[in-house]
């Protein structure tokens, strides 16, 4: 397999957009992607859309194909193929276009995700939501993802001694990091108390330890690496791609405070890119709630297990830390399109490699890697990147 | 880009199953497939799934990871990505795995498509399907899919000449097929009579001019093809693959009598697999209703625009014809469980190549065709299979 490269960028702005469509988003992130690579869009020989579930969001399947016609593609007739894993649809549909083009199929790929999540009432929004919990053991009997992750939490608290504090300072950082973020849906420091006296949602997560509801959208555009100097000076190369599955109900995992698939898909993307946890500079992970930071951060080897909620206090994963992590302001305040999600990770780590992230740089990153959970962690794809 | 082949196949019987979930329907079709392949289940690399609203019809998103789990392989941490493309979801489906095992990534992949459409009421269904057409421009103001194949049917009448009889010819030939095969949701042969007498649905399509709401699954096992001949004396090489996206809404297509994407990919795939159309020996076409398998035979070159409705009455396209189509009963009386439709295509092909189709084989048969369509027309999946 030859290498590849991201070539551009784009990302809407996420938050609660009443006045766009799920496709005037995904259209605009993918033409924003478009612009910055430089491609004209008769260059372009696939689509790959990642979207959790448009049909109930918006009542649309058929999403590969809406999205080549809604880009003004469809007299081209190039292939236009959407991919589903839960919350990690966006991760999963960057590695299939990551394999049309490191396979010699494509030479440029388009890879977008978008979901529109604020048409349907909020009740009717966390139902579907609960649609990537396991349905007949999980999601049937009333329990929602808050609840799932609150079980989590409070076994992490149990096992390692992980405090309620520690869960939100994950939130105090990353709306620090959103409010240097102009596309972040809170652009909004919050305090420490705020997050511990919120409204309780599932005890110990309140409603400041929870990632939103967003409508949302990015792309990026994948080339071979060999010809990605034609279209840009600052190509970022894939240089390796994970992907794993789990059981999808937490009830038959030996550990719920290990997600075996994150564990899995780093390892696989570490090896590829023979590189190790402690030559990361910069990560973006999957903080869907503030415990999801903390075992990601464990589960990529960052810390050990059972350490990331000290690694908090000690400000590891700060700007200006070790390793700092969601600068984009993570799922937390960024905000969580789900579909959008995993791409727009990507998005935000091309940043910091071509040294284009502004107030929220990482000085010097060299490396980075982006982390996509699917719902309760049942499926996972992570990426390891390199400024060329 | 190495060769590709199919090493096992699995097919659950089509119909109501008033008394198989979904994932028990994917586990026994890809038990089977596994089984047919002499595989071990360790050795399975990633999976691939097709459906194309299991968040609609069973309230289930994460598709990928919940058949992962429900096979038994969740211990093993592979990749399971599930793929949607409306009516061609299998079809797509299938070119990932393709992918995945041609580009030296996976050497052994399963591609599973499943859908389970009788859980839900049948007016229900219809709006689920309808969300395959484009929701803001038709299905929003009530058109549903009988209604726009009903559209093409008498355009294709007006241009061409095709007549009310040619058309119900289709569905006597795919009735006839299904009787011979013990998978068939219908294993009834009808008459002319019975289909231009059955209750209109939109004219000129009547109630056996369409396809059934179906319940099935099934899975086929591919493998790198310098290894297949380890695993079974009659692999089956994939040849060509082609996908091709058009514009979603009938609206806007220059010809609404033409599926540009089916003729964008029957060419790539003719191209890749280096034959035409005249070299096919049987094939397996996507009769959601009549209409569609004339429109299919054209697309695909069998016969010139125009002249699908003579070639039925001429018998071409029979068993002991020049070029058998949907010698399984096609999507007419096979049963059509969406997802599951492009898969159990390509299931068929392979019977017919090993020679295994018994009462419905086509002789000497050596090189077939697969072709799965996306709701109206908007995207297409074009495989070519030959014996090895």
């Amino acid at each position: 397999m030859r290498d590849v490269a991201i070539i551009g960028i784009g990302v809407t702005k996420f938050g609660e957009l009443w006045d766009k469509s799920f496709r005037q988003l995904i259209a605009e992130a993918g033409a924003k992607a478009i612009f910055d690579s430089g491609i004209s869009g008769k260059e372009i020989d696939a689509l790959f859309i990642g979207s959790m579930s448009a049909g109930r969001f918006v009542g649309q399947e058929h999403v590969g194909a809406l999205v080549a016609d809604c880009a003004g593609f469809s007299h081209m007739h190039i292939p236009a193929t959407r991919v589903e894993s839960a919350c990690a649809s966006g991760g999963v549909a960057l590695r299939q276009g990551y394999l049309a083009v490191a396979s010699g199929m494509n030479d440029i790929v388009v890879v977008g995700g978008v979901e529109k999540m604020t048409d349907v009432v909020e009740s009717e929004a966390i139902n579907i939501l609960a649609m990537g919990l396991d349905q007949e053991w999980e999601a049937f009997f009333g329990v929602t993802f808050p609840g799932i992750y609150a079980m989590i939490a409070t076994k992490h608290m149990h096992d390692y001694g992980t405090t309620r504090e520690q869960l939100a300072q994950v939130a105090v950082k990353n709306h620090a990091n959103g409010a240097l973020n102009p596309n972040a849906q809170f652009r909004k420091a919050i305090s420490l108390e705020s997050v511990t006296k919120a409204p309780m949602v599932a005890y110990p997560l309140g409603m400041l330890d929870c990632s939103p509801l967003s409508d949302g959208a990015a792309a990026v555009v994948l080339c071979a690496a060999e010809k990605a100097k034609k279209y840009t000076q600052k190509p970022v190369k894939i240089t390796g791609s994970g992907q794993a599955s789990d059981m999808l109900p937490l009830h038959g995992r030996k550990d719920i405070c290990t997600f075996e698939a994150t564990v899995h898909a780093a390892k696989k993307a570490y090896n590829q890119a023979k590189v190790e946890p402690k030559d990361i500079d910069v990560a973006e992970v999957h903080d869907c709630f503030t415990i999801a930071e903390i075992l990601a951060i464990e589960d990529l080897g960052f810390v050990k297990k059972g350490e990331g909620g000290k690694a908090i206090d000690k400000k590891i994963t700060t700007l200006g830390g070790q390793i700092p992590v969601n600068t984009s302001g993570g799922l937390k305040a960024k905000g969580h399109p789900i579909g959008a999600t995993g791409v727009a990770q990507i998005a935000e780590i091309v940043m910091q490699l071509r040294g284009d992230a502004a107030e929220r740089q990482v000085k010097d990153a060299k490396i980075g890697l982006a982390h996509n959970v699917g719902a309760s962690g049942a499926s996972c794809a992570v990426h390891i990147m390199e400024a060329m």
